[in-house]
C-alpha cells in the first residue's frame, strides 16, 4: 500500500521533490515485449516542458528523461522500469520567503501540520513539478498500448479557460496540436491569448477545464464496484495538482437532465453490435467501458502563486502578507493536458491487463 | 487487490446481488474497544431505506442488519466485522425481460459484455441495492469515529434537483432531517415535491447533485500524492451508482474564477491556529485535510429505469424497444444522500488511521 | 490492504471467531462461468470436520456452508462469492477458565496484549475453526482450476508425526484416503494410530509435519521479486494456525547439499519440452514454476491445549496453572492437511490469473 | 499491487538488473523526521558487499548508494526516498554462453519460460545483486527503527554451512563482526573456512542457515490472520533469492515435540509483566509478537553456477553441457546474513507503523 502509487496490474509510484536531486516514476507491470526508448518518452515530456510559450512558466527544464531498468534489446522484460529525470534549473534562491510564510492554495502549511518538516524548496514534493513522472509514465503506458490494443487513441485538449469555453460547433481535432493551449477552437485559441495576457500582466492568474478522450477502447473494461473504470479515473484526475472536480460524460449537466434525454438508446450496426444514439455516459455505464468514446473532464484551479499579495501566517505564528514572486504560470491548466492524457493511458493500460486477469478478456457475445 | 474493496486501513469489501439470498459488507481493520450494535447501524439503514415516501421506490425491505462477527460484549475486536442483509422482498418476476434487452442506461449490457454471464434480477451486483451495505459500513465508521474524534461530523443534503438549485441563503441545518428530499432550504423542498410528482406520472426520472460536509476534521489527514483524502473521496462518491461528477470545494466553479478569488487567505485565531477566510479550496490543500469543513459535492443521473419507451437491444442481437416497468425511483440521487455520508464516514475513519500510522498522527507547530 | 485477506487476484477475506454466530469468507476475483454449487464446497469442507474419529476433536459441528452470492444458474458471476457457516455447538460453559489465564502456547495472551480486548471463547478469532474458511475458499480454487487448468491436481498429506517419518520407499498414494492422517505409508499409519493413542491418553500432544503436492502446474506461474510463488506459498503455509517452518522442496535440507548435488539437471523430454533429472528445487526456480511438480511442506506444533497443567499468568497479573480441558487434538497437524491443500489452491489459481494480466499467459518458446 | 514491492505502510519496491545501468530501491512510507544520509545507509551495504574475502564473489563493485528524493535537512519528509546505485562494474563479456542455455538451479529458464525475453547478462532481475536495493532500504528501516523504537536490535548470523552447525554452547555475540561468515562460534568459523577452501578448488558449492534475532520488539506487533508477523517473515525471507525453507522459533524441529515439551510457560518478572520460561514459539503466538526475541531461521541452497559441468538445454532446443564460469560465492549463504537482517528491519517497522494505525499502539494492561 503506497500512498505514493497508482494503478492495480500497471503500478506507477512517483517520487521526488522539486528542488532535489531528481524525480521519476517505478513503473511496475509493464508488459513484456513492448517497443521502448527514451525518444518515445521524451516525446511525451516535451509536450509537457515549461518554457515554451509566454503562457507557462519561464522555468528551462531539459527535463531529459533516463531509463534505468527493465529494458533489453529495446523492449521491455516484463520487471520495474525505473525512469529518472534529474532536476538541473534549481534556482532555491527565489524561495526563501515560503520557507517561514505559508502561501494560500498552496499545501505548504497541510505539509507542515501533517509531517512537521517539508522541503519548501518550489513546493518540494507538492510541486507541479512531480507531473513530469506522470507524463514519463504515461509514456509507457502509451507504448504497451500501441502493442496490446494499437486502435486506442488518448488526446486531450482544453475546453475552457476562466470563464472562457470553446465552442463545440468548432472542435476541430486537427487544431489542437497547432496553438499554446491543446485549443480544439482556434477562434477561442486567440480569444484565450488576449485574455491570459491580461491575467499575467495584473498579475493574477484564472482556472480552466481539460477534457480527455480515449478513443478505441474495448467494452468490458472496469472493475465493478470498487475499481470501476469511472472511479479510476476520478481518482487518477483528482490527484493531480489543482484539480477541483472530475466529470465522466455528462458530468454535473446530467443532474438537469431527465430519463428520457438522459438515455443513450442501443440499436444495431452493420457488424451485428451495438451503437449508441449519444454519449451521454461517456463510455461507461456500471463502471465498465461501452466501447464507445471514454470522456473525462477536470477543473484546474487558479494558480495560486500569483503577484498580488495575500494576507497569511508564518510558522512562527504571526500574520503576514506574501507575494508569490518567481516564474509561475496564469494558468496552470494548460500544462495539465499532457498530464491528464498520461492519467487515461495509464488506467486504460491497467484496466485492460487487469481484464485479462480477471475474465481472459473473453466478451459476452451479441447475437 | 479487492475490486470490491475500498479503504487502505479500515477495508470495506461488498457484496451480493439485488435478487440473491443476501447481501453485506465484510469490514476489516475497525479499531478495538469500539461501542457498537445492530442498531447503530440499523439506524442508518432506515434512513437509506425504499418505500418509505412516494419519491422512492415502492420495494418494501426490511434491510435488518446483523453482525456476523467481530463484536465482543458490545465492543468490536479489532478482527473482520461482518454485516449480512437477508433479502426478503425479491420479487423476480417483474424482472423477465430485462433478461434478454439490455435497459439503456444501465449496466446490463456492460456487465455481460464483461463477464459473459450476469444475474439480471433487479441488475444484480450493478444494483444500487448494494449501496445498503455500503450504509451499514459507514454506520461503523460513525461508531468508531464517535471514539477516536467525536468532534466530526458528517451531513449529507440535496442542493438540485433536475435543473432546480436550493437557495443557499435560506440554507438551514435544521430542514435537512425534516423533508423527504434532505433538503437544507424548505421552499425549494416544496417545489421539489411538485417537481417530482409531474416527473413520475409523466413515466419520467431526473437527476440531482447532493453535497456532503464533513466538520470538525482535523488538519493533516491525506496521503499524498495517489492517496489524497479528495482523491479518495473522489473514487468513493464516482463509485456509487449513477454518479457522473465529483467536486471538491469550488469544484468545476473553480474554472473560471481568478488566483486572487479563489486565494483562501489565512489569518490565526484567537488561539494562535490557522484560520480561513473562505473555504474554496473545500477544506483540501495538496490533498491533506486544513481543519476546515470538508465538501464534497456530487451529481447523480436520473434513473435509467423509466416507463418512456427506449430503443435497445438483445443478447440475441435484435433491435427491440423498452419499457422498465418495476418500482423504481423518479430521483435516485435522494436516496443517494446517506450514501455519500457514508463513503465520507469511511473515507475520514480510514485516513485517521492511516495518519496514524505514518505519521503517528503528531502534528507540526504553528507559532 | 485487509490484513485478513490473502491473494492478488484471487482475493480471500476470512471473517468470524470460533463461538460468534457464524464465520465465512469472502471471495473475490473468481473467474465468471465457473459451475459451482454449495456441494462441492462441502465436500472439501466435511474432509476438515472434527468429530470423524478419535484423532481429532470430537466438537461436532455440521459446519454447513451458503452460497450467499456471486452465483447465477448454477455458475459464477464475475461478482464477490460470500460463503458463510453457521456456528452451531457454541459450548461456551466449557472457556470459563480461558477469560482470565493466557493459555501457554495459545494467542490468548497476544491478542490481549494488542488488542485490549478478545473473545476468549474457543480462541476466538486465534481458533483453528477459522480454517474452515479456508478450506470452503479452497473448494472454489479448485472448482475455478477444473475449469481453467483441469490438469492440476493437489493433494496434501501427512509425512511426520511426532519423530515418527512416513518411509518414502513405501509411498502409495491411493493409501492416503484410506487412513485417519492422510498418510501416504500405511505401516507408518499403524504406528501413529499406537503413538497417538498413548499421547492422547497422556493428556499430551504433539507436532506433524504435512507435505502439498501441485501436479500439472505449467511453467512460467509467480511474480518476481515479492509475488514469488514461493514466498506467497510460504506465507500463505505460515499463516495457518500452528505451523512454525515451511519448506519448498529440499527445504531446509537444501543447507547440506553441494552444488553439484542439488542441480536439478535439464534434458529434452520427447516433445522438444524440458525434462529435469531431479526437483531438488520443490518445482520453482526464481520465483516462478517449472512445470514439475510444486511441493511444499510445513512444520505444525503440538496442540497448545494439554490437560497437563502449565504454569501461566491471569489478565489481572497473577501466577497460577492451567488445564485446558475440553475437545482437543492430540495433533492439529491432521487437520491442517485439507487446510494446506486449500492454501496451495488458492495461491495457484491466483498465479494463474495474475499470469494471464500480467504476461497475457503466453510462453517464451523452447525449441 | 506492484508485485516488485514488499510492505505495508513502510512500502519497498525494488527495480534494477544486475548489469543494467543501475539498481535500487523506492521506499515509501518512511515516517518524517528521521535523521538519515548516505553513509549511514552505505554502512550496511558495506557489510553485504562481495570481494571483501576469498569467500564472496570477486566482483568489485563501490556500490555506492544515491538518495534522491525523501530527504530535506538531513531528515526524511514522509515523501518517497528514492535510492539509486550505479552498476559500475558490468563485465557482460563473461555472459556469453548463458544467453542462449540455461543454467540448472537458475531462474533463466523460467524467466524466459514466462516472459519471452530475459537481460541474461549476470542473470539480470534474477541475479542476488538485486538484494543490494534491500540492503540499502533495510538501512533506512534501522534508521527508523533507531528514532521510534530504540530499543530494537537487529541481529543475522550463520548457524549452518554444508553439513557442519555452529556449537549453541560456544555462541558467543562478539564473535559474529570478527570472521568472515558472521558465525557466533569461533571454533566452527575456521573449520567454515578451511572446508569452503575445498568446495571453491574442487568447482563445487554449498548451502547454509542463516539466523537473524530482533531484540527488544514490544509485544502486539503483528496483523492476523494474513499479515502475521510470522507470515510477513516467511514471505521476506522466502523471497530472497535461493531461500528455500523458513523457521520461526523451534521450526521443522516443533513437529517433533510434544506439547508438554513444546509450552513457554509465562511468569511474572519484577516488574509484573510477562516471563517465559523458553521460546520455543520464537517471540511469535497468533501471528503477534510476545515481547521475547523474534528468532526467524532460513536455508539458503547451495550457489548454482559452479565449475562442474552440468546438463541443461537452450533456448533453440538442444541438450548440452554448462559450466558456468565467472565469479561466483562458493557459498551465497554467507551474503544472505545482510540481507536477511534488512529484511527484518523492514518487516518489524512495517509492523510498528502498521499497529498503531490500526489499534493507536495502545496495548492490553496486564495486571
Amino acid at each position: 500500500m503506497s500512498l505514493n502509487s497508482f494503478g492495480h496490474l500497471f503500478r506507477v509510484t512517483t517520487w521526488g521533490e522539486s528542488h532535489g536531486p531528481a524525480l521519476g516514476a517505478t513503473v511496475d507491470g509493464c508488459p513484456p515485449g513492448v517497443a521502448l526508448d527514451e525518444g518515445m518518452i521524451q516525446h511525451w515530456l516535451d509536450r509537457r516542458r515549461p518554457g515554451q510559450n509566454r503562457f507557462t512558466t519561464q522555468r528551462q527544464e531539459p527535463d531529459a528523461v533516463e531509463i534505468l531498468s527493465g529494458m533489453f534489446e529495446g523492449r521491455t522484460t516484463g520487471t520495474p522500469i525505473q525512469l529518472m529525470i534529474r532536476n538541473t534549473d534549481q534556482r532555491s534562491k527565489d524561495y526563501g520567503e515560503i520557507a517561514q510564510a505559508f502561501r494560500p492554495g498552496h499545501a505548504d502549511i497541510t505539509y507542515w501540520q501533517k509531517y512537521g518538516i517539508r522541503d519548501h524548496r518550489g513546493g518540494g514534493r507538492s510541486s507541479a513539478r512531480e507531473t513530469a513522472a506522470r507524463v514519463a509514465a504515461g509514456g509507457i503506458a502509451r507504448a504497451a498500448l500501441a502493442m496490446l490494443a494499437p486502435d486506442i487513441r488518448i488526446t486531450g485538449y482544453m475546453v475552457q479557460i476562466g470563464p472562457h469555453l470553446i465552442d463545440r460547433e468548432r472542435f476541430d481535432w486537427a487544431e489542437i496540436e497547432t496553438n499554446p493551449f491543446w485549443c480544439p477552437d482556434a477562434r477561442t485559441a486567440e480569444d484565450w491569448a488576449v485574455y491570459l495576457d491580461e491575467m499575467r500582466k495584473s498579475g493574477n492568474s484564472v482556472g480552466a477545464v481539460v477534457e480527455v478522450v480515449a478513443q478505441g477502447v474495448p467494452a468490458g473494461l472496469g472493475a465493478p464496484v470498487y475499481g470501476k473504470l469511472d472511479a479510476d479515473l476520478a481518482a487518477a484526475m483528482m490527484s493531480i495538482n489543482a484539480v477541483k472536480a472530475v466529470e465522466i460524460g455528462e458530468g454535473m449537466a446530467a443532474a438537469a437532465l431527465t430519463g428520457v434525454e438522459n438515455a443513450d438508446e442501443i440499436t444495431l450496426g452493420a457488424d451485428g453490435q451495438p451503437v449508441y444514439s449519444t454519449n451521454h455516459a461517456g463510455g461507461i455505464l456500471g463502471g465498465i467501458s461501452t466501447g464507445q468514446d471514454v470522456v473525462v473532464r477536470f477543473a484546474v484551479k487558479p494558480t495560486s502563486s500569483i503577484l498580488t499579495p495575500r494576507r497569511t501566517i508564518t510558522r512562527a505564528g504571526e500574520e503576514t502578507e506574501i507575494v508569490t514572486k518567481g516564474r509561475h504560470d496564469p494558468c496552470v491548466g494548460i500544462r495539465a493536458v499532457p498530464v491528464g492524457e498520461a492519467m487515461m493511458a495509464c488506467v486504460i493500460l491497467d484496466h485492460l491487463l487487469l481484464d485479462r486477469g480477471q475474465t481472459g478478456g473473453v466478451r459476452g457475445r451479441i447475437g
